[in-house]
């Protein structure tokens, strides 16, 4: 039988994140798989050198991500220690987390061909290039 | 409940697409999806002009396939009218096929950082950045 033990999944808490929340939910809980909340906070510009107040902002940042994850974690009964916060590449960090836990499926969401992330290169693209693991993409639907 | 209900799964008939089909497979098993099967034939290079046979050898790429997806339609007892084989860049075929047939998932296999695909621009990637629908990418395992 096909069963995912252990889901990662990332959430940016934009608003149509929901859905890949749901998702990963109801899959988790199809198959028994044991589930991981990810945030990844990217670090802030850098212009070569820190402009005042930057460490502090990226702290705070952090805290928030934090609580907003603390929040989703209890809805979806995940725990504590199966919440992580990163500082980092996107990309990089979806990555380096599910091999760290040993999530042999991550799930992301995914702009398709008019969100941004067209312009700017997707998130989904480089977790499926770089992932030792099954990828499930969640199309969001942006708006047009 | 998250249920997909049409499942379109891309077999590329290598070594290690068993395990696709096998996900694809249990996966329709679990959700009570329907599912159909596709195999893209990449058209011959041109050079400008048609060599001799050309279109000969392409027909008989294509029945081969159909071959091979009657076999496996049989084995994972898919009627003749969901299986396609489908001539034109496998990218674009893949979600024009999953729009035409309105799945909502469809299931590919990646190579990863190790594979061919890596030099040649990855199916997989192509595949998230234009369908319309979820997509779950099975992790092959290259040998390196």
């Amino acid at each position: 039988m096909v069963k995912y033990t252990h889901i990662l999944v990332a959430s940016d808490f934009t608003d149509n994140s929901g859905m890949v929340i749901k998702k990963a939910e109801e899959l988790a809980k199809q198959m028994g798989s044991h589930l991981s909340l990810l945030h990844v906070v990217e670090p802030l510009p850098g212009y070569g050198y820190a402009f005042v107040g930057s460490a502090e902002i990226e702290l705070q940042l952090v805290e928030e991500a934090k609580r907003q994850l603390a929040k989703l974690g209890k809805q979806l009964n995940v725990k504590d220690n199966d919440q992580y916060v990163e500082v980092g590449p996107t990309k990089i960090e979806i990555t380096r987390v599910a091999e760290e836990i040993g999530a042999d499926l991550i799930i992301v969401g995914s702009h398709g061909r008019h969100g941004l992330s067209n312009l700017l290169g997707s998130t989904a693209n480089a977790v499926i290039h770089n992932a030792d693991c099954d990828v499930l993409t969640v199309r969001l639907k942006d708006k047009i």
